[in-house]
């Protein structure tokens, strides 16, 4: 099972990853050998297992945690994650995810909807076979349901002029936020401490918000590989995200021809409204957003108790948040 | 909250299914209200509730049975079953379901597979606020496991003129009988028989296949509204029931043609299956084969310790079968 090498620094925090994936393996025991492999390779294809490593450090807050019950809320979390990442490849049609051929592409959309029940229904049982308290459970009831209602609004915003960064943020506070909010929240309430937990939460949802900003940001400044141009996904499927929007501050009208292309957009007219996001400095203020939660976190994690693994918190998020950037 | 009016002239299991809609209702606490009213549209459409019918009906064998567990099993065990719904509309694209619009028609396939995997959370939010034993929590596992395997089946079969009974018991083993056996056995488990819940499980299974079969035989014997011909939706989808199961193994040949025009076939080529089909009494085989089924389900329940339960248990199971049979 590999693990990311960015972990490679911190020996203990791989070594608690290494078994929370492990122990997502073992609980993955659908027999059909060729869906069985297609969440192996999913599994380790290379996801960096953010949201697991902040559920275990949060954990290790605490002296003498329970480290197999971290472990299990851990892999429970990463499953939820990998569930939707199914769900949301069967939704776009991707063929590709982390380079690997999807399961939707390989075999069909109804395997994998159903993959993507199945892998829910392991993220359950992980949390009923290892955590007593509800708590946990609960959580992920309320985050699926705040994730619903971001998909909701993304919707009724799909091509839409009206759309603003305020629709922007509550979109991306569901889709991502919430996620990394429930693990920092998650790690830190199974040990114990109620008021650790409320600052994890907070903590959590800025690293999400700051990690969403910063990975709407890539799909304008990373290029294709054959012509070099941004790739621009999310403006062509009517997705409007943080560099457009700042941009469309400055001079909405500027857009608003570009914006009611639709899916006719020529590749040229993708390039102008590149420039224009360019022009109107949208790129660099959105990095100045997602810079903006990224010191947030950090200085909340430097307000949390003295403890060894308060370092670890801040010099991971900061690495986590500095991709590319 | 409506309930189907075959539970009318059972006024305490009524009452039970109410208590058990009221309880999915409360639990449905999503704020977005358009969304809420699909759900509720879709709980109060006329589904027989058979489910958890037999959930309740089986935790009764106990005297002083704790029906506030039992309704929240086979609300879970519904809300189950509402999930896959919702899952399978978007996978077949279909418009309708219950004569309402589908959540994917009304708004799209990524709202729709995410309030699927919404009512999944309802579901382990259910069991986990009122069963204290994991042992329900892991059987849905296992069943959603058998579910995939199932559909993983049908798959590989697809258009397939190599189908054959054998693979279609396996595909609907998976499909409908799973479920029906779980309602029945986390009734009875749940209420601390395990001898109950293990007869509970093959009755549940017995009535699931018949359920199945006796449904894909309505496929060819409900005619269109307007035309009058048989609806045979599956045969077009290239899913192979009972019907054409039975009558290739008299004559495979005969059909082959029709097979690999796959969905370019015309309607009179249609017609052609179906008389087919009659001149070789697959719908006649079909039918002794539910019959079998059935019989099988209401023997085990003759089987079963006297009990006041055990009487309804038979004519609700009967009356459930003989659908226009």
């Amino acid at each position: 099972m590999k693990i990311h090498p960015m972990w490679k620094k911190y020996p203990s925090l791989q070594a608690e990853l290494k078994a929370c994936n492990a122990l997502i393996e073992k609980n993955i025991t659908i027999k059909n050998k060729d869906v069985n492999q297609k969440i192996t390779e999913l599994l380790s294809s290379g996801g960096k297992m953010l949201r697991p490593a902040y559920t275990i450090m949060f954990s290790q807050y605490k002296k003498d945690a329970d480290s197999k019950k971290a472990q299990a809320i851990a892999a429970a979390i990463e499953v939820l994650h990998l569930a939707t990442l199914v769900h949301d490849d069967v939704i776009d049609e991707s063929p590709l995810r982390r380079g690997q051929e999807t399961i939707n592409s390989r075999y069909d959309n109804r395997v994998a909807v159903y993959t993507g029940d199945y892998l829910f229904t392991v993220c359950f049982r992980l949390l009923s076979d290892y955590v007593e308290d509800a708590g946990a459970l609960q959580l992920d009831n309320n985050g699926m349901e705040k994730i619903l209602i971001g998909e909701l609004n993304q919707m009724d915003m799909t091509f839409n002029p009206k759309m603003t960064m305020r629709n922007y943020i509550h979109q991306i506070q569901g889709k991502t936020a919430q996620l990394f909010a429930l693990s920092c929240y998650a790690g830190a309430y199974e040990e114990g401490s109620e008021k650790l937990a409320k600052a994890a939460y907070q903590i959590g949802n800025n690293i999400g918000l700051a990690f969403q900003i910063i990975d709407d940001i890539l799909d304008y400044t990373q290029k294709t590989d054959v012509m070099g141009k941004p790739i621009m996904n999310d403006f062509k499927k009517g997705i409007y995200t943080a560099p457009l929007l700042f941009a469309m501050q400055e001079n909405r009208r500027a857009f608003e021809p570009y914006i009611a292309k639709k899916e006719q957009i020529s590749e040229e007219e993708l390039e102008e409204v590149y420039h224009l996001i360019q022009q109107y400095r949208g790129e660099e203020k959105a990095k100045e957003l997602a810079d903006k939660y990224t010191q947030k976190a950090l200085k909340q994690i430097e307000r949390l108790p003295d403890n060894p693994v308060k370092e670890q918190l801040l010099i991971i998020t900061e690495q986590a948040l500095m991709r590319n950037n």
